[in-house]
């Protein structure tokens, strides 16, 4: 129980040799207290959604193109007319805290250091804006939304997001109230500190408050006219994040999101979900290219990040492996595994004979069986 | 061996956080004679088709709904006219006093106290409907007949259930004899004590007696008169149980059946039978509406719920959790269970965008590779 | 290793109360020597084709019926004329000695106690036409031939099969040498007793020669002309058993085949073939009743001879499950055993609403996923 | 770790007896280095393709066809003209040393005293010419390159091979840079000895180098216009290793070359790739015997050496199982591993009904569900 006992959370700092993203999670467990490892690691229910996750990427397979003329892959690309050195980016997740005594100021670091991706900021986060501004040190970030039930709010949280200089604004869609996290109730799970950010509309500061409580005191009437709202409010370009099926692709397209976020929240929402990677293909083939598409839960390797560009999505977002090198190394850690996924990606492009993300793109996947 | 040793069924009578009811089975495990608990939880033969009935819900994905405007979802409804509060009824069980000393009466007065569902009483109850009633308490109850091959005896006992205000007969078709109760065989178990509504046509009150012997003694040969006889001489509404085929529901209907009950008796009778849940969506297209559909076999979660409901249920049957409640809690455990589900449930319709029960039957459910 | 060493058969002869045959198989594990053992069980390379014989039955799911107004079911049946009190006979399987020191003629005993089933003689028998004869007492009988390269012997043995009664020539075809028995090779197993009804064409009885060294000396090249000559020359009606598909099924008929028997010799010859349920279907539409069809290999319980029946076998033929029973109670355990079918297969009959055999032929299985 | 440290290879010289080739990796695993074993053993990533490279050959089954007059299976063939007495050659695998201390001459040795069959000598070998020359004393050879970044040195290296023998030249084109060994990472291997014949373009002999190392100095770019020159300056036949798609084998053809070598580098490249066999077919479809096809990876049984050649495969190449021989047995034990498959193979052909390779090439395989 991790319930209203002192938390410590890891603190070491320093580069981390990685073997695989799944050790790092092995790894991570030793060293983050249960009730945090459990809720940063875990999914809803039977945790089927979460695993199917992980299983869908094996319904397509990679055929290795061995005649390719291929040397040297190069990873760049944009999105919404920002620059990307590698097509992935940071997933926005609440409470870095648990993993590491830097929070979000540290991941925030650590994706600056490595450079040419973005940094989703939560609003669950557990650092201030001044604090992750420090780490991120002029870096891209976007901003991910969970709205408040009062309007005035919602504004003052984008005013402040826009102030701290987000590039879009992400909207969750998915998590209206929490999912069904079982490891939480059996860990009487609680979070051991606040979230300034949403602490506004919160009673109590977010500190000692269970997930279901904190998702209870947002908004959940959430429809096509909160995309445009915060579009109309902002002026920044909106994600509908947690999108699962062409016909919500088409309903944020249509109330003018300037892009869908295919997800399922890592697992932890609804379980019974297909995997988000056997969602991602119609939903492309509906989005027809009219926004880019993000896709994330499940990205654990280059392998997934090369089968998710090649279904559909423009970029990706990476999520628990990030936390999980922020626990075991701090700053240098996240950007350790930044540097494993673009080491990774770019071994399966040239053994897969494609030279651009462009012709990661245009690869054709096969069905197996 | 539980053979004509005393049985020391669990008597604590609490409410219960419930993690999952996978858990309460476990939990539930450790208080109730191995015997008993066997009997309860145990299947057929191989036990395939029991462990099937949960993995075909597996064959179809719920997609979350992210911008559907939901909020508090509205889960009462209603079944031949009887106004529900939830989609979900106590499913006809016999030997609740394996489980508690309330027997069920314990049962009863749970769901009275939980309100707006339907007791389901079994022919094969270790209580009379004298103690039963007592829990009841005024709530709602449908009564499930296992036929004699006495035409009399089968009469008087309509008249008893009529008279103790079942709403609703159902006549369990898939029970003329025993299944391959390994479990059972090689626990010698007998029934500990005895079952007063059909002592009246076994030899014996039912105490001492094997599961064989006593399905030996009801009636075999079921057919289209007995729907008609049973509805004819009760005047009440009659539901067939134990649908597993579009022909049987067809000949049901065909012979005045007020509603099908789509089960394969939770895996205990024919083992090598189709998953209770792959059955559904075949026999609700040829149902077409003409009547309700009750569906039971393998709920364990909200999202079962809801998947039998987008397949074409009305409402669905509970029955093993309840009793696993009941071991562990009495009356207030079965309080706690359906409590769990009507939040579960209500968490599932949140996550899927779906307001009411229509909303639900209206999901279009995805097919999973 | 059995090899060379004194071989300690069972010798318990009692009644077996079966809870089902896997448990058989599990206690006859107990008491049979592990060369011994091994050598029944096992089957040839990785296995695959051995547990696919089990798993293939759950390619197809037999519904429930149950309005079918079925009581005591039937299960008597006919084949080439020969009256059966059910759908099952004895296969043909060498070497009964190794289960119990009463050898073919407790097996015999044991099925002329249950009555009205067959028992099949195999060429490869340990004991003598005349112990076997001793156990039948006058009831009917099957001889299994492996052929010899010399066509006198050939001639001599069906000579005196026929002299011993047989009623019919089963012609092993899929066996010419012996399958990959990867466990036999590890044991160093060779026979621990002779074969009398071959030995006339080993060099050797057949004591303390391996499986290899056995089935090396008999005839490798079989082909149609084989099933013509044993057909004229015996006068007897020839089954060609070890078919797996229809191309053979066609040339056995071409060639006078009375009986076509499905088989992959449980699992034992070629590695990496499908599971001989599966084959069943495309044989039977090829066969289309010209001749009666046989099935083996897999069959375990009453669901799986409803199965095989509803999928166009006349009969099945059992195997293994009754050696473990000899192994266990002699030649009153193969009594239990025959019994445990014949009331495994009347519950299922009875749960799938099917009165007689010829019901259970029309029946139409359910295609699962 | 291995890092550095000596190394002790196995030096036994024995003949084997071989239960399965399985089980002669787990007895080699006792025997060699750690290190040097999980090297042999390991694939890339999770590896999932090395393991799906077993379980695909169980989408196909071989039907036993038994009536087809078949005795003493013939395994002879030929390719490009060159006469073999089994359709299996060694597959090019370098660092032999790793098995044993006789190195490359030892495999050489035993696969010249098995006769018949062919030797691929790898670019990487840890032998030189003269070492393996005097084991293959004559017997046919192949030679396999991985090009160096600079075409004088690749002239020079097929000046030695074309000197030495090598009747054609293998160009693996799959391996461009060292898939992703997590084996090799967490163990720190790096090769104990150096690489003769590349060593010429290494910095350093390949002594105490990792894998990405020595992979990372060899040519990346490889393309149509390499198989020209190898082809054009060797004047010898030219196989493109590493073929997975009907698309490259295509452009393979297009460029010249004289055969088309269906491998994913034992699941040693590109993880997430299909597995070999399940890509075979389609490609065989698409070369439409415009030339011949090798097939590797994954071959462990006499069973897999059929499916590969009945889906177009004229031959297969094997390599684990030749170096858990030669770890265990020296050239013996190599001698031992091609008998066993020489012995498997035809038992599979027997029981499968074919008399000649032509037989099996035009055995229809059966789809599995």
């Amino acid at each position: 129980m991790t319930n209203k006992m002192e938390y410590n959370a890891p603190t070491e700092v320093k580069e981390l040799e990685i073997i695989s993203t799944y050790h790092l999670e092995e790894e991570a467990k030793k060293v983050v207290p249960k009730g945090g490892f459990d809720y940063m690691s875990g999914g809803s229910g039977k945790e089927w959604t979460l695993k199917r996750n992980d299983e869908a990427f094996f319904h397509k397979g990679i055929c290795p193109r061995v005649l390719a003329n291929v040397e040297f892959p190069e990873t760049k690309t944009s999105i919404l007319g920002q620059e990307l050195s590698v097509p992935f980016i940071m997933a926005p997740i609440s409470a870095h805290g648990l993993a590491h005594e830097s929070k979000e100021a540290g991941t925030a670091k650590g994706i600056a250091e490595f450079g040419g991706s973005i940094m989703s900021i939560s609003a669950y986060s557990g650092a201030t804006f001044e604090e992750i501004d420090e780490g991120l040190n002029g870096n891209n970030r976007w901003f991910q939304i969970y709205m408040s039930k009062d309007e005035t709010m919602n504004k003052n949280i984008l005013d402040e997001a826009k102030k701290d200089g987000a590039s879009a604004i992400i909207l969750t869609a998915d998590a209206t109230l929490s999912g069904n996290r079982e490891r939480d109730l059996s860990n009487k799970f609680v979070y051991p500190f606040g979230m300034p950010i949403v602490s506004r509309y919160l009673t109590g500061s977010g500190k000692n408050m269970s997930l279901n409580n904190i998702y209870a005191q947002s908004k959940q009437k959430i429809e096509p006219d909160d995309v445009r709202f915060i579009k109309d409010y902002s002026g920044l370009p909106v994600f509908v994040k947690g999108i699962q099926c062409p016909e919500d692709a088409l309903l944020a397209i249509g109330a003018g999101a300037d892009g869908v976020w295919v997800s399922n929240h890592g697992g932890r929402q609804l379980d019974h979900a297909p995997g988000s990677f056997e969602t991602l293909e119609s939903i492309a083939k509906a989005v027809a290219g009219k926004v880019p598409i993000v896709f994330d839960s499940g990205i654990r390797r280059g392998e997934h990040i090369f089968k998710a560009l090649a279904s559909g999505a423009d970029i990706v977002a990476i999520g628990r492996p990030v936390l999980f090198g922020l626990a075991l190394g701090g700053h240098k850690g996240v950007t350790s595994v930044f540097k494993y996924f673009e080491n990774d990606l770019k071994r399966v492009m040239q053994l897969a004979g494609t030279q651009t993300i462009k012709d990661v793109k245009n690869t054709q996947l096969i069905d197996l069986k």
